[in-house]
């Protein structure tokens, strides 16, 4: 069984098939996030710091780290992002002590990451792209880490999971090559979303069981893709994590901050007897008058002494 | 693939593989509601034709209906479960018109169900036990009805996957000496507490895909024993009824009335593209100022008027 060892300064973290679900935290990205990416380019990083500190306290097992902005003042990343990458990785250490996943399509950001970061992150990602192969690969046995392996290549994303089945084990077997073992490969099968595509589910559910049964290797996805452009998402991404969790897939780059998705993840850790005696379960949904004050949120700590 | 075909008197259900997860509504059962259990003695109905009612219009595609009431009057069900169930599938078929599901220990009480209910029901249920097989397999086959076959025999309920998924096999095998097909066969492989037996969500899971591949059968159970003693139960519920969906089962008994429960259902049809189009997910989700009147629940549609 692969066991995908990641740490922090003091923490370590196993991504593995008999390990709780590990949430790869994905708010400090600002993809998407125009904000964000306005605070960044001006020097500004509060949100990050809060960002941080609420998905740890939220349950997330390690903190996806990407500084893909796009300055106005300078738009070419491989100038821009090597630095500010280094400096949220310092910032985000900083602040909460989770292992971090350094995210970003720029190599020279990932090597700039993989300088600053305390511990053994993830490196997200690789792709079976010919140059990628050979230009992360080197880097990742440089700094002896693991790596996110996404199933695309030279020919794009394949809509058949064969394909993408086949791209996934050329990535683990050309790391066997740079000297990499399969337990430090962890392969995104990419989730398209449901919407779009009616089979994308039961893809992913078919592909993270072959990935486990014959790669015998740890999983990870984009969870939130799957609802995209539809109604109620949380629904759907709640549901998919369960069923992802129960097909075997060991590990999401996710939102922690939500509730709904947060509780499927750890129903799911429970029912596949990976939350021994239900603690963590207890621990977070028994009702407030049964818990000690310890084990309360801050908001309901004050709460009650005030009564 | 299986097919297992339910009627009411002008409705057909069927269950399988590749059909949206047959759901069975559990409410109309005074086992545990006490309130219900006197309403029934004093004859009273007005609880049941409502429960008909509600689970129907949450989405229910089936309506169990079981008669297990103790009279204090008259403590022998063998006397009072039959014609309580006749009048409660009369009741139940004049205001609603989905297939039933019979559901008793006392044979004269499935067979006085199955002379009053109109259309094809699916009986609930035979074990392995010797005398339930001789005694239940014919009634099924007189009347041509499918069945639920529940995994324990005459050693009683083993935790023991392996002996579980041999009773099932076993019934099979018995109910195909008395004519009938696997296909009219539904097992249910009975879940555990997971408070009480950590294994239990894996049990069922890797159950239900072996009875799903190597008897190629149709598979139901009750899915809120799993939660049993827990805090948030739906939480648990929902998850595992996505995680068993997603391992091939087709269908449960549980309550329609779970708004949570039912949106995983659904969203575990839409993922295992049993949910075409995701028509029944957008139909269900699509924010109301989006839906035209005719698809708003009644008190949406008189506020909306009221404007």
């Amino acid at each position: 069984m692969p066991r995908t060892i990641v740490e922090s300064r003091s923490r370590t973290a196993v991504i593995g098939f008999d390990e709780p679900f590990c949430v790869i935290g994905e708010r400090i990205n600002p993809t998407g996030r125009k904000m964000l990416a306005t605070e960044l380019e001006a020097g500004i990083f509060s949100t990050v710091e809060s960002d941080a500190l609420e998905q740890v306290s939220c349950g997330a097992t390690m903190l996806d780290v990407n500084a893909g902005v796009v300055y106005n003042s300078n738009p070419d990343p491989n100038q821009t992002e090597p630095p500010l990458m280094r400096k949220l990785i310092k910032l985000v250490q900083s602040v909460v002590d989770v292992p971090l996943c350094i995210d970003s399509s720029v190599p020279a950001a990932l090597e700039a990451g993989l300088e600053q970061c305390e511990g053994r992150p993830l490196v997200n990602s690789v792709t079976g792209e010919e140059e990628r192969l050979e230009t992360i690969l080197p880097l990742v046995k440089k700094y002896n880490v693991p790596v996110v392996a996404i199933s695309n290549d030279d020919t794009g994303i394949s809509e058949d999971p064969d394909v993408r089945f086949a791209v996934a084990r050329k990535i683990v077997e050309r790391a066997a090559d740079h000297g990499i073992a399969v337990h430090d490969v962890v392969v995104d099968p990419l989730v398209m979303p449901v919407g779009a595509m009616a089979t994308a589910g039961n893809q992913v559910f078919s592909l993270v069981r072959r990935l486990r049964e014959e790669l015998d290797a740890n999983t990870t996805c984009g969870a939130s893709n799957i609802s995209f452009g539809l109604p109620n998402r949380h629904g759907i991404n709640s549901a998919f994590l369960a069923m992802a969790i129960c097909s075997g897939m060991t590990s999401a780059i996710m939102n922690p901050t939500r509730p709904q998705e947060m509780e499927a993840v750890r129903a799911a850790n429970f029912l596949t007897n990976n939350d021994r005696h239900g603690s963590e379960w207890i621990k977070n949904y028994r009702p407030p008058q049964e818990r000690s004050a310890s084990e309360l949120p801050i908001r309901e700590r004050r709460r009650r002494r005030a009564r």
